[in-house]
Formats: structure tokens, sequence, C-alpha cells
């Protein structure tokens, strides 16, 4: 066990921090070294999923009594606005993968607009890394403090920041209709989450501005280098896993599609976990369930547009994935470590 | 029964068709006079569709040997490039609501095109009204052939068409991203339509131009008074019955969202079937499942664009609802009789 | 509006109330005096359901201060164990149709035992009519409340009531393994009923033992006379809507399994909300999705059992869809009226 | 890579063989040699699955036209029927791990009744191992054929064997009441298994003899030494993956559902792929979907009988996890390498 580092995951009974504890368990190098939990403190994870029987987990540590010591990372699965303060009771030497959004936000002012709330640890802020991994690499190395993206910002960024930084593509408008699955949502206790009102039924929602929007724009005007602001309407689909993110661009005067998935494909050519897929094969959240992989498609529009599209797992390169991606960056490991699982399917 | 007409249904074993028939039994003006199918000649409804025993209906007819006689109306439900035959059979007299694609496309080059084969029936086209019902009513009581819209052009053209014809946005860039249940797909024997293929899992499709692409161009160009290109894109969502189109529009230079809002509200006021929801409230499938309704909304977004919603039933008011609707029309009957069956939910 | 009965919905914000609301709003002759709510008092229907927008509903009374003045009738759709209190605050004239428990048991320390509280109206149960439709229709006509049976007894008892009675089949074993939709939980708030976790997977409950048991045994006990036991094991399936009962029953000997057919379509061959269907035609839910139709069928198994199967929609025949029969029964209407709506499939 | 079995998958483009792949990609002791298909000889695996892009896999080689040599072992995940010919080609060193029925029975006048068709390789049928590997381990070091079980056996196998090798229970009835996800049809082109046909709905089906039951009773009987007949009714599920079989059987005088628990726990305590739950929490499939896990459950029925319960993923402990279990065993590998990986949950 001496190779192994020891890990700690907070938040585990939730979908995210589950899906962690899942990884973690099946990769050869951490350890667990505690599991956090709010509300199931003092409870054998195996009680609250029977599916980790015989594995002899420790019970669950009250979140607010952590403190990280003797862990060399820790994932934080927390609700936003409650990381902020969890990460700032932490020993300074261990080092944090966030999941939730309360770091991922540059702007002090932005996150007390969209959250409702000011900042409660500006100074850890300051040098959180926006976690994108395949963008995000060269500052993960020295990071103390990543911030993983949302899952709709992942599946957004990936097809956009290599065309934008290109220049291939017009500034606005830049349409994304994304849609996801359920899990996506966490498992809060909400009337509109029950199956009875997903089951056989699409519906958009968070149309007044939903809260990955800021952080989509945030990085797209970094690359672009000027203020991007984009139409954003998620969608929620009766499925468990996967968001599908549909994106109409107007590329820029003499581009064509093919160009776009040139630029694309040499962007990607190297990742393990991002695939363009070839010219006429449209991505499908169900190629990618269960597995850390991004597809991504090109297609041209006949109203001018080009369609770019863009499927992944919402808790794998979503979520817990990056998050496994982005700690084994940080902690010198193989990147693609504990994550080559194949897709399940069906 | 002396004040029914006589009706007769043809590939009333498809989904189209057997909802037609569901709403035709329910129906207190008409009566059946014939079922037609192709494959399933001499067999009995009740043998294909346990829920139909105890009705006493007839043996499937044979549709390439009916020819309406007796009939004042008749229902076609037949696939794609078979019912221009099927209609030039027909005795003069009979009246026809064709759900298929047969005879939406004006322009017999375009329909060729799209559908790679020859229109077998021109002089039959030449008086075909496409039924969008809300905007088709004045040419639909003396119409002898009235082809209904495709679910797709349905759900895109009712916000659409009153927001252009009032000329409130731009022409250019109309993007339409389509979300739908399996049964748009009909009960065709592919692999991609299994139920382990569809489950747990979203995709794009008909990237290289779906064939319900040149209706809505047809349709948005004639209130327009020019020619209109859109970037269509459909997605197959895990769920039977179900469309919602979220329309993606450039409104004009000082037209704000509410504006919209006001025009479709103004356009739809007194109809029975077109509900503007609110401000606010987002239309969603499961609030029109089962139901002839189309729920439509009106939000801003963030990058210049308004988003419209539509929600229906592709099988109600995107296919056999709107069907009977404009029977009850072309025969003189309330517009509403047989189809005021609330939603079923959940 | 003469020739309508008023009546009142109470509990109208749940599945089953707003079902009662669906089939009222389309019944010929019942007007809606009043919709009655908890947390919901004072909301617009349409509000909490868009799908009503547009029919000028009244606001939700308070459930606590209505009495039922004015009303030929109300519907009770109310939890468990709090109908008592409310039926016994109405005035005395009102009739009453009641989906909960509160009525259902004759033996009060049964009740007691199963349901934890003490019953507190014992003088209201004394002439409570259990309401199987097809069983109790004598009792019907003069009951001035009628406890609508389970969705689960409703598909149990209607198979075995005749073969009891008839003295086919032997009094034990009796194996009730019954799958229901996710509706038949009610709108309740619980983490099970998530869509992300009832998705995708199937398990079974309340094997300590349901609390529709001793309903199931007091109607098998009262037929048979003698005292029954039944092992029953319901299931959950991720599906909105439809219970599927499997029973497994020893035939007394020299009884064949057509004997049991035989039996089934005598006893339901004047009914118009049961179908025995031919043999080899197997009971599906979706046959019966929409509809207050019960489908029944019979087979033979290879250990010496019989197996017995009944689909029905548990939100109609298996709750809402009986109320309304048991309410035309006892109004002298006839017993099929708003009722008659086909099944919605796929 | 010397250290690695070469391997083929005859079925690869199948569900089971599919997951095969899946499994034997990340298998550390396996390389795949061939992937043969029937329709698909010639194409790339990733035309087919775009979730295989990037992997280099050689395109699937013509079943018919394959012998098996250089292969330590051959896994025929072909259709029922077709294996026996296709086994007599291969070499006579390569080992097989079959999913199919072929070689299940050991009564080849039972095979024929049951498929209709005569054996085609008697002789190759003497010497073949039944592979439910727990109770099956010691022959399957030396086998050169394994027949490995249906999903529906393995699930009513796994609880039932140890309780009649015990003589805890009585020989009859034996009721088994199986519920299964749509992949355990494999993806053949059925109209019954469309997504429209069998979503929202749940049915019985098999009634007049289910292909499994042979098999179910053949390993019964070995054990208790006695011709054991069983009642056994499959059901069709609308989700992907997962069996819940519900068995209905009679403890022998004085003995309790405790007593059944602690004899499946001491029969399965050592086992990998085998959890008993404790008393009270009762099998679901969602727990062990995407693992190589069953998890069993007891209690007891009020009408005399003993419940149990069983959940497995039909593709893994019911079909390719098995498989590699077996292979695992034969190939003298720890049993549990490549198998490890934890339930996908939600």
């Amino acid at each position: 066990m001496t190779d192994r580092f020891p890990v700690a995951i907070l938040g585990a009974s939730g979908y995210v921090g589950a899906e962690l504890l899942r990884l973690a368990l099946g990769h050869p190098r951490l350890e667990i070294a505690a599991l956090g939990a709010k509300r199931q403190a003092g409870v054998l994870p195996e009680t609250l999923f029977p599916r980790l029987s015989g594995l002899d987990l420790p019970p669950f540590v009250d979140v607010d009594e952590f403190d990280g010591s003797g862990c060399a990372l820790v994932f934080c699965c927390l609700p936003h606005s409650t990381t902020q303060e969890t990460a700032a009771r932490l020993v300074p030497a261990v080092r944090v993968v966030d999941t939730s959004a309360d770091f991922r936000l540059r702007d002090l002012a932005s996150y007390a607009e969209w959250y409702g709330t000011p900042h409660l640890a500006p100074e850890l802020q300051r040098d959180a890394v926006y976690g994108l991994t395949e963008h995000a690499r060269a500052a993960l190395g020295s990071a103390s403090r990543v911030a993983c993206p949302g899952c709709y910002p992942t599946s957004a960024l990936l097809p956009l920041l290599p065309l934008l930084s290109a220049g291939l593509i017009e500034l606005e408008p830049i349409v994304i209709d994304s849609k996801s699955g359920v899990s996506g949502a966490g498992r809060a206790l909400r009337e509109d989450l029950l199956f009875a009102e997903v089951s056989e039924g699409i519906r958009a929602y968070g149309l007044g501005g939903h809260r990955h929007t800021p952080e989509i724009e945030q990085e797209l005007s970094g690359v672009a280098g000027s203020d991007i602001k984009v139409t954003f309407v998620p969608h929620l689909v009766p499925m468990n896993r996967g968001i599908l993110t549909t994106i109409y661009v107007n590329p820029r005067a003499g581009v064509a599609a093919t160009d776009l998935q040139a630029c694309l494909e040499a962007a990607y050519a190297a990742e393990a976990f991002v695939q363009v897929l070839p010219a006429g094969v449209v991505p499908a959240t169900r190629e990618v369930r269960g597995s850390n992989q991004a597809h991504l498609g090109v297609a041209d529009g006949r109203g001018g547009q080009a369609v770019l599209i863009c499927a992944l797992d919402n808790l794998l390169k979503g979520a817990a994935g990056q998050a496994m991606q982005n700690a084994n960056v940080m902690l010198g490991l193989p990147e693609d470590i504990g994550l080559m699982a194949g897709t399940l399917a069906p």
C-alpha cells in the first residue's frame, strides 16, 4: 500500500461523490483514507449502497469535522456554496479537487451575482485552476485547488475553445442547446425530479439564466480575448446519465464545416478522452455512458450555421471522471490511470 | 347512426392510423366504414391490438383494393411515397385527409429532390391544402385533399408563422432544435429503434437534412414573402410521445421578448388547441401528452436571441389529432368535437 | 347545467385526484363544484398543472374547511389516515367515494394493526361498501360511503374472486406477484421515487407485509368462507402507469386451465371494463394504459400451478376510474359514462 | 504481451459478444486475437460501435471461416442452434466458452424437444460442462467446452441449489417469477422489442414454456436427486439491463426463513460474485448494473411460502461476466481478474 496516495472523498453519498468512490476503488494508485458525508455521518457506506457490500469501507465521517490531515488529496463533491468554508478548514498541505461551482468563477462579483451569496474564501479563489483538463494541463501540476467545470460547460467548451482560439467562428451568435440526463441534478428531493414527473417527457429549464452560463462565458471570453455572451438553454431528458449538447455557430467567411472538423481533429489528436468522430458519424450519449470519453461531431446547417455536437457522461467526463483525470495530473500519475473503463452499452 | 359520417382509415395498423382509430371511436359524429392495412389485410384489429377487444370492428381491408366508395372522408396514414397512388385510386367524391408527406410540397421538383422519387399524382397535388389548421382554416371547408403537416413542422410553424407575419423577427438565422419521442419514427423494424438502442440515451439525427425541412421552409417563405432557409436538427429522446421544439431567432431591432409573447397571445387567443403559456412558464411535453394541445412559450436569450418553445404530442396535434381537427372543419362540424380529451399525466 | 350533478374532488393535486379531475371534466353529467387540496389551498389549478390552462377552474379550497354542502357526491383522494376525519366533517347528505384505505377494512382491529393508528370514525366504517364495482354493484346504489379498493387488490381480486367462488382452486397456496408503475406510490417526496433511483431498475418492496394484503385477504376470505392467507410481493417497475399481477394458484383436482378460463369468461361476459383475453393472448399493461379496462388471462404452469394474469392502469381501474365507475352506479347513471376513452398507445 | 492469452470472440456484434469484448479489453491477461461476426464480416468494429474509436481493433472475421487456430480460448456468443456446427469446426486444441444454449442440456432428446431441431454435435455435448461457476468450479479447470447458463437460470439456480442440496425446501411447488431487461432478448429485429412497444409497460411472455425451463429443471433435479418441475414465468421490463427473479418455495416443516438465509450465507461466504444481503435488505437490479455480482435475499411470505430474490445484470453475471469468470478458472487465472468493476449507478 505504500505506493498508493491516500485520498478522501467529501460528499460521497451524492451521485458525483459515489461515482468518484467507484473510480477510486478501481484505481491502482489511490487508497480511500476517508469518506465524508453530512447527514450520513457515522453510517456505513454499504448501508446506503448495498452494492458496496463486502468491501469493508469505513463509516462516513462528518464533513464539518474533517480537516484532511494525512490525505494527499481531497475530492470535494459537496453542494454549491458549502465548499468554500469546507476548503478553508483543510490543512494547508492537502490538495483539493472540487466538483462544485464554488471556485469556478474568477470574478468574485460574478459569483455573488449568479449564486446569490458572497464568496467566503476569496484568497483561496485566487490560485484556483479551472480544470478542463485538456486545456488546463500546464497549470494542474502545481495547483493546490482545482475547480472542475460543470457538466454543461465541459460539453460546450470542448468543441468551442479550439474553434474560437483558431478564429474560425464568429463571436456571436453562439447558441448552446443542451440535453441532460437526470443525475445531473443530483439526489435532491425535488418534486420535479420524481420518476413520474420526468419519465415520458422532455422540458427546457433555466430559461432565466442557468448558473453554468457565466462559466462558459468566462472561458470563451478568455480565449477570444473579448466579452462573449451565449444563449444557453438546458433541457431535462428522461435518462439517468448523459449530456448531448448541440451548438449553433456561424463560421467566419470562407470557413467550411470541414475546416472546423480539421481544427478539432488537430486539437484533440493526442487526447485519450476526446474523440472527434469521422464526418457523418453523429455523437450519441449511449456511446459514452460509463466512460470518461467526450465524443465530438461537426455538421453543416442549411441556414448558414455550423452545428457542433458533443456527447459525454455527465457523471464522468462531466464531473467525477474529469475530477479523477485532474487528480492524476496533479499527482504526477498517467492521466488515464483508473479511467479506461469502456462504455457500458446498452 | 344516420347522423354519422362514414369514414375509412388506411394504414390503421401503424401508430398514426391506430391513433386516428382511437379518436374516431370516441367521435360522436363519425362511424368507421373501413379500416385498411397492407400486410394485415383480412386480420381482425383486436388480433393485432388486444385493447380493441369487444369492439366488433371489421377486419382490415387491403389498401390496394380500396376505392373509398361509400365514405364521406378517408384518412390516409400510409408510408411516404405510397399515398399518391392510393389517392389516385379513390372515387372522386371522397375527400382525403393525408398524414404522409405525399401532398405537402407544392413544388414538384422539391418533392422529387427530398423524397428521391418523382411525384406520381401532380394533378392531385395542385389543389391539396397544407393543413396546419389554425393557419389554413379558410381553405379547408371546400378542400378535396388535405395534407397534414409533419410533426416537426407543426411544432416549428405554430410559433414562427405569426412572428414572421408580423415582421417581428429577422429572416435569418432561424435555428430549430427539436426533440422527439420515438413513435414519430413509426413502427418500422429498424435496429436503431429497438428499446435497447434508444433507452437511456439521446442522439441527433438527420444532420444531412431531415425531410421535414422543405415543408418548414415552404410555409415560412410563404408568409415572409422571401426565400427562407433554416437550420433544423431533430433529436431522438427516450420517450414514446411528445415533441419539444426550441427555436432560436433574432428579434428585429427594438423588439423585445414581451412583444413576441404578445403577438403569439393575440394570434392564438381564440384557438382551442394552441395555448400560449404565461411568461415564465416553460412548455413541457408531459403537459400535452394524450391531448391535441400545443403549448407555446417565449423567453429571452443572453446572446441576443429570443427563444421560442413549442410542446405537443407528435401523434395528436403533430399527426392524428390535427388530421381529425381538419376533418371536423371539412365536414362542417365543430372543430373540437372528439378532440377534447385532457392530458394523460403522469 | 341543471342535468349535471355537482361533485367535489378532495386531494385534487395528487395523481389520483388529478386523474379524477380529468375524468370529471370529460363527464357529461358531472360538474365540478369544488377542488380541495391541503398545501395548495388558494392556488389556481392551472398554476400547478399548465395542462389545465384555459379551463377556468376555481382555486383549490382548503380540505380542512370543506363540508361538502351543495355537492351530490365527494371524491376523497387524500392520504391514508386523514380521510376518516375529513369524512366525519362532511354534511350527512353528501355521498362519499374514497380512494384511500381509510374505509376498506371492516375489522377495526385489523385497520389499527396494519395502519398503526386507531380508526377515527368507526360509525362511518360500519356502512362503508368495499367498491370493487363488478362484485359490489348491488350495494352501491344506496351506499353513503364507498371505499374503492387499492390498485393491487383490484388486480388480484378480479381474477381470484370468481374462481374461489366457484370452488375451482385450492385455498392455498395463493401467490400474488405484482409489478406496478411508479405513480402508484403517489407524488410523495421520497428519495427512492426519484427518477435516477427508479429508472433502469426493478426491485421488490413491502416484503414485511404490504398494506394491501389485509384487503385482499378480507375479500378472498369472504367468498371462500374461510380464513385465507396470501403471499403477496409487490415490485416497482420503471414506468409511470400500469399494474401487472401474476398469480400462482393450485387448481383443484380435475380442474384444468381451460375450466378457469371458462369460469372467468362467464363471470365477466357482460362487463364493460373486464376483458378475459382469448387463451394464448397474454395481458400487457400497455394495452390498458389510459383506459378503465382490466385484462385477464389464464395459463398452465408446469409445476402443477395455474397462472392468472391481470393488467390494468393503476390510476384508472386501480383508482380514479373505478371511483368514477362507482359514482356512476351510485348516481343512477350508466356505469360506463365518461369512462370509455380508449387505451393510449404507445 | 507474452503473458497474455490470445482469445477470440465470435458473435462480437451482438450484445453479449460486445460485452465480452468490453471485458476482454480491460482484462490484463487476455489479448484479442480475432473478433467474429456473421453479417458484419470485414467491417471495422468502430464502424458499428463508435465507442470503440481509437482502439485499433481488427475487422470482424467471418464466423464460418474461423477455426480458432492460434487461440487459447474462444468465446462463442452466437445465436442458439448455430454454435454446434461452429464448435465442431474449431481445431481440437482450442477451448470454448459458449453463451448460447447449444451445449447446456445433457439430454439430447430434451434439446431436440425444446429447440425444435436435433443436436448436431452429440459427441461435443458429452464432455460439456454446465458453467454456473460457483457450482461447477471443480470441473472447469480441465474442461474443453463450457456451456454458460442462461441469464434466467443463473438467477434461479444461485438461490435454489444450496437450499435443495441442504434439504431445506420442498421439491414442489417451486414458482419462479422473473423480470428481465430488454437486452436479454438480444439485438433481434422484432417488432415487440421496439422502444415504443416496450417502454411504459410490462408484460409476461413464454407462458407456453420458456426455453430456459429445462436448464433450470436439469440442474435442480441433479442436486435434488429426483425429477423436479417448476412453474417459470418471465416478464419483460422497460429497462436495458437487469434480472430480478422472485422465487416462491415451501420450506420443509420446522425450517424458517432465517435457516434459508443462514444456508445461503454459508454457501456463498467465500464467493467474490455472490452477495447474500442482510435480512431486510431487498435485492434490486440497480445495485448490480454493470457489475458481475449477484445479490440474494430471503423473506417470509404470509401464505406459508418463503420468498427468495436474486438480482443480477443479465449481460454480466447472466452472460458475458460469467463467461469470463469461467474462462479465468479454465486458464488458471484468479477468478475475479478483469471482473471487479463496480456497479454503475445511477
